[in-house]
């Protein structure tokens, strides 16, 4: 045991002094930082064998210059830059039956500092502004010179829609949390599917065809390093990956992929989150599932921050989709009344925490099978939703997302809430309420709110929906993946939009989905089209 | 126009009805859920070419039965518990001069429910809570199957360590935070190298070679899927890769990868979370790099959730490793006084919320080349940490990482802190410890403090330190790595410890790092030695 001991003791020892040494190294080899030298050195070898060797078809069924992978925003707004740019023969496939992915349903707001109905009001902002907003939202997990890039594409981006594609927007401004400043146009139909019209009538404009129903099954990376083509299904029928006929495309330039998010993938998205499971719906189209996500990394593509999954703290199981009730649930409930447990009928969240905060907190109680609801009285939905937006809640009603009782006891009753734990849950509201001083969950009281206590007393059930992905392809600021062994570019491989990483962190905020897509779009198909062909 | 958008309604309203579609058919199958269908089927074709062909070397130099990477409590329990099931030739493969990696500087407490020390003081506990403490803390982001696999290996891990390697604890049992029970055990010479010494003597009774200066450089995966072996540097010196002799080992059964977390790598942990800058130290060995997580992700392996890195945020820069300076800073500063952005002289986070929303705020004032200090007077210092630990105030006063100043102006003046906005956050403070009520930060004042403001005054620099891993390669509950593609085990290779992801999810608990890697190594390493010889 002796020189065993000892040498571990050196070992010891030596850790106090091994950061100067390494350090010495460095300077003489004139190298920035210790890591710098563990990244480099450490990886030249793995460089060489970095790719992941696919065999070569033996003939190709055909080719194009730039192979476009989604036809959502970002994939869209990519072919169409590539192709200005002389990028020659593009296509882009989809493989669902129609295109657009999650973009065609999408809320249709755009964040762009320094838009005309911003100028207008005198509102004074600047990509400066938005990318420290981003950064804050995002506790720091995005990258500076990816969004210091995107925003400064934000109001070229926005002057190309209108002057090129044609997208009409309304003239307000809007702000949404975690914007320092109103800046997010409105499309005129209040949907991404105005955009998406006019990229789609665009790209027939320049020859560019959208092949739909095309599944791409493999990224064909070649020995050298190089994506040399895809794989696909022709006639694919989602969900079965079986369905359609296996052809193999060359991309003499380069493939783009802009896939989009897993929100509709329950295996995968457990997998970097396992709270979310099949009890949650997702905001998003069928067609947002993995497949790409795992053939991307694969063949040496590096994810990052695929855990980072945004749900809406607020939405309601009994409809589809982003739906009606988060209206009540967030402007009725969060701020003029309260959540609830029905388990125990107790509060388990601050009620005005960010996102990520309460739709985890309502997650774990969904899968411990408690039910959680939004709740509110009279006198709260009188002081905001009825006025805020006139005739929303009988919508709601109507729709029966939200419930009515002519007493507190009704409500309880129905969602098995022990009632004099709810009561207490009110008193203890009420008591903060009356004295003005934060609660024991740090919340608040909301300027302008009254006791709680006057009936008749509304309802939403909580249960949050899957909505963006955060995390994706590590890409550098032109949209090049960056390869996992080498730090390098992988020559022939670009993403954009919601299969990328980097660019939201933490959290994504609202109006910030359409920039990323369609500017960091542009960027990676401008930058693909000077790739020389290999063949 | 007109087939292009009646085709983009025909989706939207396709959308409404998609999900009982895909059920129907989901049924039809007997498929769980929809999910269970798109991520089984869409990758069957994926499936065939998941591997990452490496073309095979010529000849293997050397073979062993099993090839343990890593020589810190996992590889050596994996080691141990492979040769025990008769695996037969078992090598441990450790890159750096001497082992042990960080498992020979960590504190030696291990998490233990039913330990003999809890028994004796009636303390209740069971692996099951254990589990929910580990779920709870870790934001649900945690494996339930593995961590109830992991806390049920836990006492009979515990009763090996003391009976086959002869490793010994005091009496005491202790409680980190998060635990609902006191439940750790302490080595007697609280450090982890008692347990490592041990583990080091028995390997060498069982005749496993523990082999130093071996840096593995390839993960050498076939055609077939399988691995089958490693390129390794045999002499390599740390950290020039270039260094030692290249050299093929062929792991007939199983390689089990047990290589750490990446700590000390500035440039890769700034992909995972870009605050990490180069500006912070680690508590970390110096190997703790990551060029076999790389490798890992290149052959096929899936990471998870590396973007969770804790960091502790009461660190000094004016010490190394873990440093005693957290003393004051958390036991001190953080119960009775404050927290202070230089630039401003105000607090910038609530003292008590959690080491990650702690770590991050220092971080990022860090980054804005703001200084951070921990600031106490001396009725706080009195009420605190000179009762708890007596002596500990002198030796960080003796070490210059604790320092005193006989007014509030010499500190100030020292750190370059705004006289006037200092005064105004302790009356802030003394204000809300008079009424008792939380602050705007949240804080709920500690029991028993009293107000700020008799001199002399103390304060010590926070900077944190990246501390631990927590994301890794996602294994199943046997340790088996899990392919990118196939969601099923990629064959002969195993993972354990910190190398891992899904035990801890967020945040990992202390004391919880010693069960993590001792208990999950021996279940890796007993089913590693069930493998079928592929040659």
């Amino acid at each position: 045991m002796v020189d065993l001991e000892r040498s571990i003791y050196d070992y010891i020892h030596n850790l106090l002094f091994s950061k100067e040494k390494i350090m010495n190294t460095l300077n003489r080899r004139k190298f920035l930082s210790s890591s710098a030298l563990l990244a480099t050195s450490s990886l030249i070898t793995v460089t060489a064998n970095a790719a992941a060797k696919d065999p070569m078809p033996a003939k190709w069924d055909e080719e194009a210059d730039i192979i476009v992978v989604g036809s959502g925003f970002a994939g869209l707004a990519a072919a169409a830059e590539a192709k200005n740019a002389n990028a020659g023969n593009v296509i882009v496939l989809e493989k669902m039956r129609a295109p657009g992915g999650n973009s065609v349903i999408n809320g249709g707001i755009f964040a762009v500092p320094g838009n005309p109905a911003q100028v207008k009001l005198g509102i004074k902002d600047s990509p400066e502004l938005l990318a420290s907003d981003m950064i804050a939202a995002g506790l720091g997990y995005g990258y500076p010179e990816k969004i210091k890039a995107m925003t400064e594409e934000a109001l070229p981006t926005y002057e190309w829609t209108v002057k090129e594609l044609g997208v009409q927007y309304n003239d307000k401004v809007g702000q949404e949390g975690g914007h320092s400043v109103p800046r997010h146009v409105y499309t005129i139909n209040g949907s991404g599917s105005e955009i998406v019209h006019k990229q789609l009538a665009y790209a027939k404009k320049l020859g560019i065809p959208v092949r739909l129903r095309v599944y791409v099954e493999r990224i064909i990376r070649d020995e050298d390093g190089r994506v040399k083509g895809l794989q696909v299904r022709e006639g694919y029928r989602f969900p079965n990956a079986q369905s359609g006929k296996v052809k193999f495309i060359k991309a003499k330039k380069a493939v783009i992929l802009c896939h989009g998010g897993f929100g509709a993938d329950v295996n995968y998205r457990m997998k970097h989150d396992p709270k979310l499971t099949d009890k949650f719906d997702t905001t998003n189209q069928p067609g947002a599932t993995s497949e790409l996500w795992r053939e991307a990394s694969r063949i040496g593509g590096n994810l990052i921050q695929a855990d980072w999954i945004q749900c809406g703290p607020w939405n309601s199981p009994e409809e589809k989709g982003m739906g009606v009730a988060l209206y009540f649930a967030q402007g009725a409930a969060a701020t003029q009344g309260i959540w609830i447990d029905c388990a125990t009928g107790k509060r388990f969240v601050n009620e005005l925490a960010n996102r990520k905060i309460r739709a985890d907190a309502v997650i774990t109680n969904n899968n411990k099978g408690h039910t959680c609801i939004a709740l509110a009285d009279q006198t709260a939905v009188d002081l905001t939703i009825q006025k805020s937006r006139p005739g929303i809640l009988d919508k709601q009603l109507e729709r029966k997302v939200v419930h009515k009782f002519a007493t507190l006891e009704d409500l309880a009753k129905q969602y098995n809430v022990p009632m004099d734990a709810l009561q207490a849950t009110i008193a203890d509201y009420n008591k903060h309420q009356a004295e003005g001083t934060p609660d024991e969950m740090g919340r608040k009281i909301y300027k302008g709110a009254q006791a709680i206590g006057t009936g008749p007393w509304y309802c939403s059930i909580l249960s949050p929906k899957v909505h963006h992905c955060m995390g994706g392809l590590e890409t550098n600021s032109k949209g090049q993946v960056i390869d996992v062994s080498s730090d390098k570019p992988i020559p022939g491989l670009y993403a954009a939009g919601e299969s990328t990483g980097g660019v939201h962190g933490a959290v994504r905020l609202g109006s910030c989905a359409v920039l990323d897509c369609l500017a960091n779009g542009r960027i990676a198909g401008r930058k693909a089209a000077q790739e020389q062909n290999w063949s």
